[in-house]
């Protein structure tokens, strides 16, 4: 079982930071180190950091007021030793050069644990921060990601792993034999490289993938390795599951080569109803004006105009929805929810699955999940922190190793180590062995 | 006087690599943490990383295989307690949102240490990497850069100091009227902010310059507050130095708001004529093609069709021409040197002032400077780390303290009070407390 943490220094649940003793800032660096040297204690695979394009002060305090993503987690690998390093990055208001090397100089600064979540950006203001006339239609953003992320890993493969000579005795700093070119020519991009930087640890930095559009889930099965899943019960964990390794084989990929993360946040009692106590103390902070506002944003449909009390009004899909409303909207309808219970499940975790229990019946769950073909592990929102993580490091982990369910030690020094993923070959190099092999 | 240290794992001079016991590599942390560590026993004000856009295998070693810049000063925020951390970013392929909330989120990692040395990029063959059909003049890379500053500087004024409330009590997370867009539309960019990040440690990163040509000191007039100078003798330097100081009054700005650092690479020897040995043993590396290479990519144009010991080729000044290759040629011009020369001169420092001496000359000679207002410090290129530089740290510092030049402990906490430049006012909160006293 792998897994990962969603930091957020005000805690995942929006209200989480009003509880006494809870994180009050997500640019608090003293806490977040503390929660990166928790979750290593916990040998949790990696930890994880979102990121926006755009402020909107309604949001979830976590993204109101938080650090760069990429600087963020160059400063927590400082701060820790073993646990891999994830960072959210768009692909629609950056360019490939820079995305390639500012990961491939973490996963060096990191000792191999750098890991990128590949975005499109759902939020349409990002557009008005970055000189552009509007923000593009989920398909083009989509197809512009594709042959970004494939810009990146090219970018990745200039350099062969011993290129760099630094031989005092000849002079001869880098084999030029060993560097090359991209050359790349696409729809949207033009990028010739390399990278004035060696060949990073892990080869390739992790790709983590999110979007739970159709799009999305072609986007993963073609390059994610690690996949972070917004579904709320079990059937529909297993479906989802099943369904993008399906998919894999098209793509000449093997099931193993992506790890799927079910977003959970756990809520520990020493009962089930104490547990449920704990979440509903958090909801009570929650107005209906605020919850209904950040269920708008994850839906993507202004719904504050709709009566509290009647049914989730029939939204209708399109293209460009995304993953999370997909899921929660299907809930609805299957249980015939209310507004009221839809905020209720979804302004607490962001439309991630939320897991009311004892440390027993939470792994217990878990397990299932696990062995059930659900998830190959998971990624944890605490709703706040630093002591409901603490709860689940010390006691809900250990329980999972007691089962033999996870580790009690890190067995390798990288994040494809943690994960069981192969540090891929260098695509470059081997062109240019095959093109020298087809000539003899 | 106020010192930084130009950081090069491979050493600024570029066979500093090749001698004994000297770092080999720039992308080599524990050697760069070392040398930050170094920097800070030594009280130096800031340390600085260079940046470039594309890489040219026979570019010095250091730009060859480097790590992106933005990340390696925060994995030495995180190893460092006092020292100023500078990165350069271009201006002419980046976004004002992504460099400003970069920086602002390194100034709050590191308690108020970043420093942001704006540069337009020289090299044409940056274009190729980032999607663009040509490199843009160099006229139109300074209008951008001038938008740029002012985007970056009005998105760093988005929030007041103390717009982040978190109080748990009421629930009031950030005190919206203390929260601004920007609002900008210029000739080259559309930026509406604000950041989702509260305004950092230092309200504003300090900002770096180094531009030598007249629009590079027009932009550094208006808006830098260190200069890197590129100069070769005191006369100058002197020259220089006022000039700029001079250009201030017509930006509002005073004289000591902008501190100007001349590059030297100090080579320290028991006798003079032992540093020039030690320099000539490092010049002995180049070969006359490598050498003419290093000072063709200076320059800006190709002399490695020139007999070497014929004399410097009249090469005409542009509007483009760096204020490197300016100064350069200037020398040759007055000192009437060869191309050997010039290569010699050049290929030790890439352009900045080589000074051989003993600890005591060299303290005289910075002294000289210091007192002759030709400077305002130094920005310190030891020629191989890490023995270089700690020769320079143990020896000469100490010497520059004795003398009354240099603290002998850090006073501040942050880059601008170690600088002794003011911390920026909120330009936006200013404009409406304006307006609303004039509504008054």
């Amino acid at each position: 079982m792998h897994l990962g943490v969603f930091v957020m220094g005000t805690g995942n649940h929006p209200a989480g930071w009003r509880l006494p003793g809870a994180g009050r800032s997500n640019q608090d660096l003293g806490l977040l180190k503390g929660i990166a040297r928790t979750a290593e204690r916990g040998k949790f695979d990696l930890l994880f950091v979102a990121d926006g394009l755009a402020l909107s002060l309604s949001d979830h305090p976590s993204y109101v007021a938080r650090f760069e993503p990429l600087t963020l987690i160059t400063a927590l690998a400082g701060a820790t030793q073993h646990i891999g390093l994830g960072a959210t990055v768009s692909t629609t208001y950056g360019q490939p050069y820079h995305v390639a090397r500012a990961f491939s100089s973490i996963d060096h600064l990191s000792g191999g644990r750098a890991a990128w979540n590949v975005v499109t950006t759902a939020n349409a203001a990002a557009a008005a921060n970055f000189t552009r006339p509007g923000h593009p239609e989920h398909a083009e953003r989509y197809a512009l990601a594709e042959e970004f992320v494939d810009v990146v890993r090219g970018l990745w493969d200039g350099w062969e792993d011993d290129a760099l000579v630094a031989d005092p005795a000849t002079g001869l700093f880098v084999d030029p034999a060993k560097v090359r070119p991209l050359n790349h020519e696409g729809r949207f991009f033009s990028v010739q490289g390399p990278l004035s930087m060696t060949r990073s640890p892990q080869g390739h930095p992790v790709i983590i993938q999110a979007g739970g559009s159709p799009a999305g889930r072609e986007l993963a099965a073609r390059t994610a390795e690690v996949v972070f899943a917004a579904v709320q019960d079990l059937d529909a964990a297993r479906d989802s599951y099943r369904a993008l390794k399906a998919r894999l084989p098209a793509h000449g990929r093997r099931p193993e080569e992506l790890k799927v993360l079910p977003g959970v946040m756990p809520i520990i009692g020493r009962s089930t109803a104490e547990a449920r106590e704990i979440l509903a103390r958090m909801q009570a902070f929650l107005t209906p004006t605020n919850a209904l506002h950040l269920v708008s944003i994850r839906l993507g449909h202004d719904i504050s105009g709709y009566p509290l009390d009647g049914p989730v009004p029939d939204l209708p899909f399109t293209e460009g929805t995304q993953g999370f409303a997909r899921n929660l909207l299907a809930l609805a309808r299957r249980e015939g929810l209310t507004l009221r219970d839809l905020y209720n499940v979804t302004a607490a975790a962001r439309g991630h699955w939320v897991l009311c229990g004892t440390v027993q019946s939470i792994a217990d769950t878990l397990e299932e999940w696990f062995t059930g073909e659900a998830a190959d592990g998971f990624n944890i929102l605490p709703p706040y922190f630093p002591a409901a993580f603490d709860e689940f490091v010390d006691q809900v982990v250990p329980e999972l190793q007691r089962r033999g369910l996870f580790r009690t030690e890190y067995a390798g020094t990288t994040l494809r180590e943690h994960l069981g993923l192969a540090r891929p070959e260098n695509r470059l190099a081997a062109a240019t062995e095959a093109t020298a092999a087809a000539a003899e």
